[in-house]
């Protein structure tokens, strides 16, 4: 803990959630990810939740009439790395992309029919639900570049896109889907809409859970490739306005990359200290150890160093969109979003190689997200974007002086 | 083809290769890894090795009586990268490792029953074989640490230990196996011998195929972990003299190394290849293509570069072993073992990358070789060790200079 | 500013430490730096010394009885950034190495009668002083090593030895010297001590100005050889106690490694701040300018992420010393030594790869501080040592859960 | 040596120029720096001639009938790396940059006055001479950004214009300037020339040496900025044709790299020897040298394999040029230009750390080329040009196909 960011909230809790972390999840992470009985791996989850609710940790993110423990963005960071020690150390407690940012986002923007039917009871951890945005045939990264629409008809949306990366959509029950209701615009920026599909719609096709670095997963753990054929939902589905989904995406993206960086975090310190649990323990000689060796050494500092960075400019970013908004700290976002990724690949490829063959293998967690992390400096925006974005917003001072 | 190196012989098989390559293996090379049928994949595979015999492409490692095309180790690996394009490129020419060093091996030092029995069905594609050195309680780069045990009672040797990384044991007719026989030799490098193994001998657990990455695998894509429970061999098992162990592992290793690296060139110019033509094709707007931003062209400069210094750095080395032997040219093996598997995880992480959402998938090849070749800069020795290795020799000759 | 650190007189302080940097400093900074005219060079910094103190800014470091501003150390850190935009920033308020550590120390341990001959002329800005500890003949990183010695006799202490690094020795009123005086206590740390030497006492011998990188310098800018052959002073001029020489180099250096830090992020700031406004103006076509290109894009937002990061995790180390003390923030401290020095060279050849050939002129300053800033990563303790440092303390907690 | 590339030729001369270069040149290079005395250091240089003359190794790029040894560009390349170990290496044979160049240029494409005149006394050793391209007000990458013209009157050109970076200009007897005589011409690549201006010239204004990372020089050792002022040359000072100028420069360009990419090899040898010597010699306790350290290993494993890469990567770059020609070639080139130019820097940087303080200092030679070869990254092309250079040559096949 920090203690610049250290509120009574989270040093009560953060020791909580370390002991939940590491008694209740830790222990049976290598088992919560096996899909192969989908049954006995949604059981073993629900207990989970149980147990989470018990030890009253859940949903940390929502208010208290919610349910939640109303923590602030700044202090939720902080729980969120403690999380992201294990993989479903946030679906736990129910905070868990990409429920949590739903969560948000109909409880700022929707209407109280919708927050009835479908928030509620994704607060309450009784569904699940997914976000539809990415196509396959357009970088992500361009606005203009969408070909999913929403035509209204009378009181009806009819929806017709072909979407990927819908992450969990397997068994969730509705999804948040981006598409084109006013191509007319002038703003590309203003063509989109978000809309809330229920799965049960006639047309919405899971066509496959896209195999993945080797896994196809199951339900939450997947990542679906889906098809809306003529699906048709009430014109009360729609999220606030038309021509608001980009709004609406960036309200979403910037406490949503507080989320991933500070749980890469956690999955940094989960690296470091399996690494320097193998360099304590393993010989290579009679009398020397791994960590013994200066090249160990430098990884575990490096290693340290740079964790110690990102955490910091992490929470700096929270506190700053907590104060200013998400607007204001644009340029801290991109900052974090490329810069914690690749501490994140760095540190999981050092921990790995410190455990040499043993690395690779799937006895160990690091190997899970060494593939599910890669992802990492793409999802959400690639690097290169990012740091466009970053450039232009520092040269855009020294324009302006020009003139 | 580099003019330095392409002999008439080269240059006459290398465009048949690619040929064969291009055609027969790469568009079913998803499928080839696929080993939820067994027998399916099986079948495919044989086919397979049926038309590289008709291609008259057929183990070009072997000589000519052996029914190879006789190609010297500088050949070889020119033929190899061709190979190395594709998952399944030297396994239909019957040129796969573990398999060829144990060729190697058997040929050099094996008995002549040992190589009517085990060394001609193997040459013929007939059956496979395995190679059993690491150890998972301790360090493989030590010489000391290795607790398998062969101890001779009578004209047997009596085997007892533990093995992983055992590659390819899964369906594997025999395995090759480092034991100590000579716990008591003065030198920790005299101590154990290799000794011929058949899987049916009575002891032969293979306890699994380990999940890697992932995977488990099957057949001959599979790493198992073995037991050896009081295998009882024939002594006449023994490849060449007891106590000769280490020094028949680094014959082995010393073209072994040549083998991967070239193989990961194949690797290379693939994910190159792969990376163009996506730079090329996709749009990022109306009027630009990935290719045009910089920070992939600079991604695709420097592949370029490096694969072009790997290339001429291991056929450099290849020269030199076939001119002055492998123990020559011990610098420059370490030297290519650990730059071009650098090289190689450089190449495929930008090829990812600049697939985007897409490169992480198992729609393309890249990241099955993401994740089987993350290895690389571990099995055959770790960077780390390669590097001591490579200035301990260019140190040596300043401290003999100060005497 | 970074709001967690910006008390009420850092917000105030901050905005006229820049006014004067930039209006009184910059615009003569290569000027200040030309030492060819011994006497105008000196008779300049006296000038700036006088404006610096009828700005009312002397000396902030130093308490308000001492004529100083009162800064605690996370508000001397943000001020030393601004001052290290320029090479000369810190002399012009009295608090540039080696005399702020120097009164550190002599504050903290000197006997009063030390302190009014020494300390009170040099805060006073009427003397400069040095700091003689490194030795030519043994790596600095080993206490153990260090040949200079100080033998009492009667109540004197005669110095013999040989140093170098002694930084601004030329024109200083005196050296504190690190010498042996117990070479049979237990422990290396506690053989030497720290003694005051007027640079007018007999036999201290200015060797020369060592040329660095180009340049010998002349007085305040310059590493002296130093010779000192029977240096005869009163016993007195010991500091603190015999034997705590170690003790006192590492409370010198907490604090000192802080100043360096900020100094150089105040570097990186200016480095950056002539990339942003050579991309926006050099044309590289009709229509594009170099910022316009994306590797220089990836370079601003690489620089700009990295020095946030950079002066979070120093404030952070800073804000750490102050409430733990040095010893409790060690690992801090090595983290930002190595981590700053490695951003500074970045960051700075970036920006000399950004001014094309201009960038290695000395028309700028960032080819000054290319050259004598190298050093960076060596003084005060190399990256290597640094790294150990850090590994060794984080792996101290597992060694201890071991047993 | 490298037996693929070692001719008869270079199997004789190398030794040669190896004793030559240890024992003539190394011995006084820092001497044969220090420009303090103009008289004595270039009767220093003229001594240091006179030897290698009467050694046999006087110009070896040059044909025997014009008094050199007639190598071609694969044995030079390689005496050049042996001459690059030293700065006057190859001003000791004549075949140092810019005159090399030149001599090329007129040997290949000036009139026979023009040859005797001034390529005859340069061949001698007789006079230096220089080469006038670059423009302050421009990017040097761009060829439409030239301001320097040539006009022609009846028998003369009259130039004006502004350069600098025209190296060596102090002392020398002519220079070759690239001056835009056709500015309507259509291709912008076909707008300047190349003529001959004698220093002596009416309005031919040496500015300054222009002081680069601390040091102005004079004479070879120097950059000039350089003014023309109405300078009026014969129209028979014209090398080859009007519009010419990108052509020659191009064609001069390509062996020029070879050269400059050979000669940092020789440095990067040097400074690995360096490290060496350092690393078996510096005790850092009583047990221990630099070179047990793992760091300093890793270092040295690197730099021997980089720097093997990059030895491969340029002679096969000039065996392709010898054989196909520089425009065929192109790739290549601008693969070794940055790629040699990083390693350089890489080794160098890696040479000095090991040096600690002494590292940074004139007394070894290290810090001079830390200082000078900063701008290979720069002159004759920074490494972003010669990456999308690359980057389009590869993707231009991707490109055709799609067709």
């Amino acid at each position: 803990m920090i203690d610049l960011f250290a509120t009574t909230k989270v040093q009560e809790l953060i020791p909580k959630y370390v002991t939940f972390i590491e008694e209740e999840v830790i222990p049976i992470e290598l088992q919560l990810l096996d899909v192969s009985d989908i049954n006995a791996h949604e059981q073993q989850l629900m207990k989970l939740r149980e147990k989470a609710k018990i030890a009253g940790l859940w949903a940390p993110h929502l208010s208290q009439s919610h349910g939640g423990l109303g923590l602030n963005l700044v202090e939720f960071a902080q729980v969120s790395e403690v999380m992201g020690m294990t993989p479903f150390g946030h679906y736990a407690f129910n905070c868990q992309a990409p429920d949590i940012g739903n969560m948000e986002l109909l409880e700022g923007y929707a209407s109280n029919d919708i927050k009835s039917a479908f928030l509620a009871p994704l607060q309450e951890g009784k569904i699940r639900s997914c976000f539809s945005m990415t196509e396959p045939e357009h970088a992500g990264s361009n606005p203009k570049y969408l070909s999913t629409t929403a035509v209204k008809h009378g009181d009806y949306y009819v929806i017709n896109g072909h979407k990927w990366f819908t992450s969990s959509a397997d068994g969730a029950a509705f999804a948040i889907v981006m598409a084109v209701t006013n191509p007319e615009a002038e703003s590309p920026y203003q063509r989109a809409s978000m809309i809330v599909v229920p799965t049960t719609t006639d047309g919405f096709e899971l066509v496959r859970n896209i195999p993945i670095m080797g896994e196809a997963g199951a339900r939450y753990v997947s990542h679906a490739e889906v098809r809306y054929n003529n699906c048709k939902v009430p014109a009360s589905h729609l999220i606030h306005e038309e021509g608001q989904g980009f709004m609406l995406a960036q309200q979403r993206l910037g406490p949503g990359r507080i989320h991933h960086c500070m749980r890469w975090i956690g999955i940094c310190e989960r690296a470091l200290d399996l690494m320097c649990k193998r360099a304590t323990k393993r010989k290579i000689s009679s009398k020397e150890v791994l960590g013994d060796k200066q090249t160990i050494q430098n990884w575990i500092a490096e290693s340290r160093t740079e964790i110690d960075a990102a955490r910091l400019l992490v929470l700096h970013a929270a506190h700053k969109i907590e104060i200013h908004g998400s607007k204001a700290a644009k340029q801290e976002i991109s900052s974090i979003k490329y810069y914690v990724a690749h501490v994140l690949q760095q540190v999981l490829d050092r921990a790995i190689q410190v455990h040499g063959a043993m690395g690779i293998t799937d006895d160990l967690i690091l190997s899970w997200w060494y593939r599910h992390e890669r992802g990492a400096r793409i999802y959400d925006g690639p690097d290169e974007v990012h740091k466009s974005v970053i450039a232009r917003s520092v040269l855009k001072d020294y324009q302006t002086k020009e003139q």
